[in-house]
């Protein structure tokens, strides 16, 4: 096995930053969740630990900084993902209740019978109950647009498929499980030229790529903040001010409101509107930490190193016989594999045993899974603390798994 | 102003555990949110920077721990509570989605056009607007039981207005204005004399009293992290199995299936089938950890402590003519009050600048803030942290509001 040793390093030299890395770890689950940067860990320390407060309602002085560093998040976030304003942005469990939020409010007063919804093969079960759940309220249907032969979705077939029936769009800009990447301006143009609203799931891309949600012309976007080096239990729905501002709400409770009564409530005005209770502040903060951290890296340098070590991956994992490698070469940072008459879980189990962490099931898949012809990938996702070390541990690992079971 | 002395401590001698409280400052705002003990921050910390990993999914040893920790949060949150076992606890965002998942989840079942539902005039917003909302999906109507003359939810009020079209009842165990205790038990046994289902917000509670939700004999139970000296983000929904059992998904994603396919769809079993998406990891070990913290103390202890503080506050707040006490004279931990001709927000500014920090306003109960005939209050509300001099230190400023507007 290969060991990372001191001064390995990496192209972008960050596994310093990280930890919960120790030396010899070969963390290749990123697309699961990413590891912390040290100053992600200290913004959350120190925020329950000298700053705490609560926002929004505290008449004190430090419940009024508390507020002003919660919309700093916000602004932050806003920045980063290129939103108009602050206030497009709604703070979220994580992408998968963005995306049930949309599925619920948008459907509730735009989404009737005979009514059809666009998915594609390659989404995660995150953007495919959610559609199903609301089709089913209202009796719409869903469609699904294949892959290309690469595992791409398949935008032509999709231009092919959209009718004016078409209300709504719901595709991944990266996906999980091959790292295809959408062209997503074309997938707005394709929904929008049959008036069809788009929305795209950003989890993996937006710790990954470049992304500007408002310039890519889609109708929402979604990630969450735990995939991003952030903290857990945060996330963010980007939608357009005039699509939010006609939403109904999503929760009852305190901070949504206007005025409350029991003859009848009324409600903010968006982000507001979605907020409802006492939000997960210190979530916001860690989040704003971990876009200073990625930001100064840069999205075109981290893009450029994921493509380097999964280039090296699939070139080194692709000579070895018993391999077969799935998804696009130009994958984002994610590669999925299979060894030939071994399941992915003894994959993964072997490579563990060698300290490597990758992770090996259905990938809240299942559609693709069946689509792929395979009940489970063995998958090895890169983030900005990897290195060449990881990649050669983790292709002697798969060589070991290979002598095990030759 | 009192100033807190090194030495002058509390009857709990806990303040040392609380780093976000510096010597001089009294934080009388816990029935917002309470300040951390280090033993979270701590948990926290090492959470992010040690042993960090996904849950539920991950084949390697990092990702199976955490699983095993996350797992012993829930274990860990039944005993605390009284659960007959840790599948009857849903993690959530905090009480507020636990309202609105159960009048989302158990009405789309349960309610239909006709039926009522009973509140109290003592509800926060969270247990009043998710019951709006659900009401006026199906048609149901909304009836709310008045106070006693001390701030109460009457329940003999309540006795004579149940009928057998309620299907549900919904109360706070402890006022977030007035500290107000609720019978519970007599309460349920009010609500299922008629066949109904009652709910209890916890919220105020949980970090006040001994609660043991099972034997109450309520059918639900829900309440914050961040309120119980844990972290943002996570909260708790208790219910018992079998209605659980029964009830649809809340939102749809990873984790909470069995079987995805574009055909049919099928659910996992509580409390899977109410956690879609990757969870708030951290947030569960972090409440863990206070909950680890308050039952080392003692919630005996810590209600006897509470209540100590309250009369010392009521007694000393009551001697001062232009001071009105809101509430009964036993409230659990919170003491609301009006300063003759002075609004609160001019209340809790002036005692801001002697740092005593209070709460002043609707505190997201607009229909309680209208039956006392106030547009607001001035609130205090204790914690294990605070002592006597924090008493002190409210008293004083109060004074000298009065001398300001006097």
């Amino acid at each position: 096995m290969s060991v990372r040793t001191a001064g390995s390093g990496t192209p972008l030299d960050t596994l310093a930053d990280f930890p919960a890395i120790p030396s010899g770890w070969a963390y290749l689950d990123t697309a699961a969740t990413a590891q912390k940067p040290q100053v992600v860990v200290d913004a959350i320390a120190r925020a329950y630990g000298e700053t705490y407060a609560t926002v929004h309602r505290g008449v004190y002085q430090r419940s009024a900084e508390m507020t002003l560093a919660y919309e700093a998040a916000r602004a932050r976030i806003a920045r980063f993902i290129g939103a108009r304003s602050p206030d497009e942005c709604v703070f979220v469990r994580g992408a998968t209740e963005g995306i049930n939020l949309v599925a619920a409010c948008w459907a509730a007063t735009q989404l009737k019978a005979g009514d059809r919804i666009m998915l594609s093969m390659l989404e995660h079960h995150s953007n495919i109950v959610p559609w199903q759940m609301a089709a089913e309220r209202v009796g719409a249907a869903i469609d699904v647009v294949p892959l290309t032969h690469d595992g791409r979705i398949d935008l032509d077939a999709m231009k092919a498929m959209l009718t004016d029936q078409h209300r709504f769009v719901a595709l991944t800009h990266v996906s999980n499980v091959l790292g295809s990447i959408l062209d997503v301006q074309r997938a707005v143009a394709l929904a929008h030229g049959v008036g069809a609203k788009i929305l795209i799931d950003g989890c993996q891309a937006v710790p990954r790529l470049p992304v500007n949600a408002a310039a890519l012309g889609c109708d929402f976007y979604v990630f969450s903040g735990h995939k991003l080096y952030g903290p857990t239990g945060i996330g963010v729905l980007w939608g357009r001010a005039e699509l939010l501002d006609a939403m109904p709400p999503w929760q009852g409770g305190g901070s949504m409101i206007d005025k409350v009564s029991w003859q009848r409530t009324t409600y903010a005005p968006p982000p507001g509107r979605f907020e409802a209770g006492t939000p997960h502040i210190v979530g916001a903060l860690g989040l704003h930490a971990a876009i200073d951290y990625v930001d100064a890296i840069g999205l075109e340098a981290i893009h450029a190193h994921e493509t380097t070590l999964v280039t090296q991956a699939r070139d080194a994992l692709g000579s070895l016989n018993s391999v077969r490698l799935l998804g696009p070469d130009d994958s984002a940072g994610i590669v999925s594999f299979a060894v030939e008459g071994v399941h992915p879980h003894d994959v993964a189990t072997i490579l563990d045993e060698g300290q490597v962490a990758i992770r090996a099931g259905h990938h809240c898949a299942q559609p693709l899974m069946e689509a792929l012809g395979v009940e489970a990938t063995a998958r090895a996702s890169f983030g900005v603390y990897n290195g060449p070390a990881d990649v050669d541990a983790l292709v002697t690992g798969v060589e070991r798994v290979t002598r095990i079971f030759g």
